[in-house]
């Protein structure tokens, strides 16, 4: 890579100070500096004028797996348990002059909300959400953001406490970066918690069309609560108008496809854990809906927030949780067995895209309509006469626009789920190792602990209804 | 009833297993392993393949009335101030077989949201939202459920702890009750706090229609703190269009009816209570919005949610809490003698139907226009050239389509109240008898404490403007 | 001033009860009552039907300059810091007869959104928000409300403990005060904190134009904890559309501007405090969204509501707090140097008016064609192909509707902020006194403490893609 040679000060490329310390030897000073525990404060030689990300060139050696969780020895040999983030990927860093180095490029990407759909959005390092980054209280980043979007951009590290010129946002803490360019944060970790990175120019648009991350830094001391399974996932909403490929930036309310690490159900990874183990679910929210996040089967502790873990006196029972806009929460429970529904309460989040807005058909026969009614209305899609059950399992026989998903969609061990967007589900099975990452398949109820059929007659029993003979007056 | 005759497990009709015990015998035997306190985890013969929900076909002895609020020795035998949930009621159940049982028939429903204004809707044994369930921690619930509607249902029994096949997620814990099936849900109730029933199969339609209800738990050794009286009141939108009979489930955020129990002001009855006696409002919300519910004159504590009774740490005092979809709040306060507002504050949540979208004629004279403008524009509905004020009272003159409410309504001890939608009145008087169901009329204040006009001349006094020369500059 | 001889119970013009006791005795009677402590219970004279609000004809002495924050010595004087209202005020107030009296007045005002955007709104004395008011807990209040609306109007004290004929809900509460009209509230502060006031008559349209303000209660016994700097904002929406005039009070969802006390971003004023000082945010919301308001740079804790001041141990850390509807809350921390962005989350409430659900034209060269389709579309306005990023500044080449801001604007130390809407900037310097109301300018970060440009090349390094060669598999 010769454009390691063109790093400098907005020098022309490859325009090189010889007065700078070779590589080797500054990262020495830096070593020794660090092991001592120093190399969070220290101050940087004013002569170094460029830096060359080597190690960001080839992978580093430990290397994660893609599809397998962290290594247990990876994060364990620094005291936490690494996140997992569904559908996602934890960035690979590298330690370096005392500090730990990602490097970040936003760019266009294709990306596949779910098998059938797909958008031309914006990412870092190929993909929406951008990896995450993840850190440990007390270390030292620094972190190579490279442009190549049409516009400029910047990235704000959401919820850290750092120099006002390391924040962020183009314009007020820094020159906004140009198409090309790259910019390097550096800062010490001082926290920790569940945090985001963003952009912060032209947000809206660059929000809107995907570029976003999770950020997510490890106590220094350990967790003060062994947790044995840590996941992490980011809402986004997004106006993929039904027949379309480009996310619509404009809209506001009316979105068409709601998600979870930038996926739809039936698209979304499950989360896994073993009976009896402390999960801790991190979720982060950059859409434009403040999203009430609901876990079935379980009374969960909210623990934390983008405003660091709370003591423990403010955890907060629930089983429905409000995750602002730019806000994060920790959820942490001890995992029953099951197959367990996580998602978005609002029913319309549950879904993918419809036709909203269009007169309701309920109780009209429309066999044969939908296609003349897309003549007139290319965004159409019909919706049974009886109501939406089984539209995902017919969508072959009222097909909507090309790259729609159907509505909902999901085949479950007992039929259709009939869900999209904000859902997926947690598996928990007895003895399940935490370095099987493999689908465990679907939960098989115990004799008796199953909603079961007693009556096929629907006139069974006589129900009680109010202010009617039978029921109370 | 010879439905009772026809419950089997897939069977068709009539197939009656012989092997089976009689009823009586194997009650007897329930009963013994109740009594013995083991009846919760006691696990069912295998044979038992029918079962006869004898104790529904006619109302238990103990049925409260409709309008009055349970008799006192109801919930009191038990330790419990039994839940009064206005405009709806409580579903009277049985012990039987070591079980409380209740009966839910989801069916269509012909339902008012005040007078005037009526849809045809979903809803459970009538009405919508369904009965309110109520029953004891400790306690084991056998719930049947009777699909009356056109589509595949099922019932998620929101917040609870309970097996995962119990857990009523059609396709994922059990396959979809279809149109004329009955199935049964049985669980031990480990808990107690103000929970939730919904369906999970075409969910959002199913709930767009109405389909929903509360679940209310009362712990086993009696509340903390003593209650007087306890409401539950459950938020719900509606996209029903002026001049039509049906709810739209297209709609994801522009509705039409915002509700309290699926009552639009001035058709919500009013909350009664004593002043000095402590109150209970126990709010679920099954809609599309977080609704942040106000209420006048009183600092409320939060005391739980969905998740449960709240540590007294948590407890947090508010005029004004959020309650997000899919989740619960309960209000706790002292009740202060006078007529308090109770609604959300979403301005345009305490309005009935208007012509939202359509260009605003303030300072336009708009006399005899609304009837031409509607020729072209079937759901407009005029509003005011100085203002709105008055068209609750003028609808005669500028009147909506059919079936459609004036924006609001209401008449006051001083006037039209000019509120709709999620609004209510808490009535609070002296020495108000909680046998005493009857609306105490309005409240009058003592002398001197109401705002009262001091001049007709709208040139009183001269206030102050910041920058003039009677304002600070 | 004769409208000072007008004031009568409904009686008309200059009718004066000759019964009535003359000015000065009665305020010499009730200023020794009050001084003896006794001023708030007191029972006033059944024949006392007119009063004279003299003190509010002339500014009092002691005055507030609009520019500068209050004069230390005034709130000092009673123990608390008077809270500032970033592009408010405070009302003076003079204390007559045992009480602390305000004289609000609802008219029609000229309201400047930001240079270039004026409309016709609904306020109190001559802008939006109305004034803020301040008093101490403990103390009577006394306000004067006038209507110069052409429709009635009310004033509801909201979050204040209060007899409930003082509430202000028209025809619940009291008559609506007519057109014309004054009327007087009176009531004895029972509390603390940040509260609101608003009209609840007609109150979605009210509310819509404009018509609301802050209400802050100082604690008795002066606060548990130093605050140095005290700042007040109300969050509002306002369905501007481009081009036209008056908002418009029909909008539910889809709002045009997005207002910290009723001015959008770059309008709004800075708040600024010193390095280290310990700063409270009050934040009111009337609008019909709950905000997530978030504040880089500092972790705060969530300190009260309009519930009042939380107990300690319900402090909460935060970065980001969700603002319902109808909900204050109390932000405090302890001021880091630099310039820190304090804004709504939601990314399209940090923008102003743009064309929403119009085609989004990302990759499509549209110069010239923008007046073209503004003659199709009349609020049309264009987007760029390549992203929004310098919508702003081409503003001139892409114009808008008339009376219609950019969508962003602003200009930062290193170039354009691109904010609109809900955004300002807090600065806080090294040794800034309390005094100095200047802007400070703009912050200059220490050397290595900006993010900085390390490479033009667009090719930089080679980043890790997941499932790349480079990127973990």
């Amino acid at each position: 890579m010769d454009s390691i040679e063109h790093i400098a000060h907005g020098a022309p490329p490859l325009a090189r100070d010889p007065m700078d310390a070779p590589d080797g030897a500054r990262r020495r000073l830096l070593g020794a500096l660090g092991a001592a525990g120093l190399g969070a404060g220290l101050i940087r030689p004013a002569k170094a004028r460029h830096e060359a990300p080597q190690s960001l060139v080839t992978p580093p050696p430990q290397t994660p797996s893609r599809d397998a969780p962290p290594a247990a020895g990876a994060g364990a040999a620094r005291g936490y348990t690494p996140v997992r983030t569904p559908n996602g990927w934890t960035l690979p860093a590298r330690l370096r002059d005392g500090a730990r180095e990602f490097h970040l490029v936003a760019e266009e990407v294709e990306h596949e909300f779910a098998p059938g759909c797909r958008a031309r959005c914006w990412g870092y390092n190929g993909g929406t959400p951008g990896p995450t980054l993840e850190a440990v209280e007390g270390e030292r980043v620094r972190i190579y953001v490279t442009n190549r979007l049409p516009e400029p951009t910047s990235v704000h590290w959401h919820g850290i406490l750092l120099p006002s010129g390391m924040d962020g946002v183009g314009g007020l803490s820094q020159p906004p970066i140009a198409p090309g360019e790259t910019f390097v944060y550096e800062f010490t970790l001082r926290q920790h918690g569940t945090h985001l990175y963003h952009p912060h120019a032209d947000e809206n648009t660059q929000m809107a069309l995907g570029l976003m991350g999770l950020f997510i830094i490890h106590p220094q001391d350990g967790e003060a609560e062994r947790i044995d399974r840590d996941y992490a996932i980011l809402l986004h909403n997004w106006a993929l108008h039904p027949g379309t490929w480009r996310p619509d930036p404009s809209v506001m309310t009316d979105f068409d496809l709601w998600t979870f690490n930038s996926k739809v159900f039936p698209a979304t990874e499950p989360l896994l854990a073993a009976s009896g183990e402390r999960v801790r679910i991190r979720i982060g929210n950059l859409s434009m809906w403040n999203h009430p996040i609901h876990l079935h089967g379980h009374r969960f502790q909210v623990t934390g927030s983008d405003g660091g873990r709370w003591p423990r006196a403010l955890w907060r029972p629930e089983v429905t949780e409000i995750v602002g806009v730019g806000q994060t929460r920790d959820l942490e429970f001890v995992a029953a067995p099951g197959d367990w529904a996580l998602h978005c309460h609002m029913s319309h989040h549950t879904m993918n895209a419809m036709g909203h807005g269009i007169a309701s058909p309920l109780g009209v026969d429309q066999r044969g309509v939908a296609e003349d009614l897309r003549r007139l209305l290319p965004g159409y899609m019909a919706m049974g006469a009886g109501g939406m059950s089984g539209h995902g399992a017919h969508a072959a026989m009222m097909p909507g626009p090309d790259n729609t998903l159907p509505m909902t969609g999901g085949e479950g061990p007992h039929g259709p789920l009939e869900m999209g967007g904000m859902f997926t589900v947690l598996k928990v099975r007895d003895g399940l190792a935490r370095s099987d990452a493999r689908d465990p398949g679907w939960y098989r109820p115990a004799r008796g602990e199953m909603a079961r059929k007693v009556s096929s007659d629907a006139g069974f029993g006589e129900p009680l209804r109010r202010g009617t003979d039978a029921g109370p007056a």
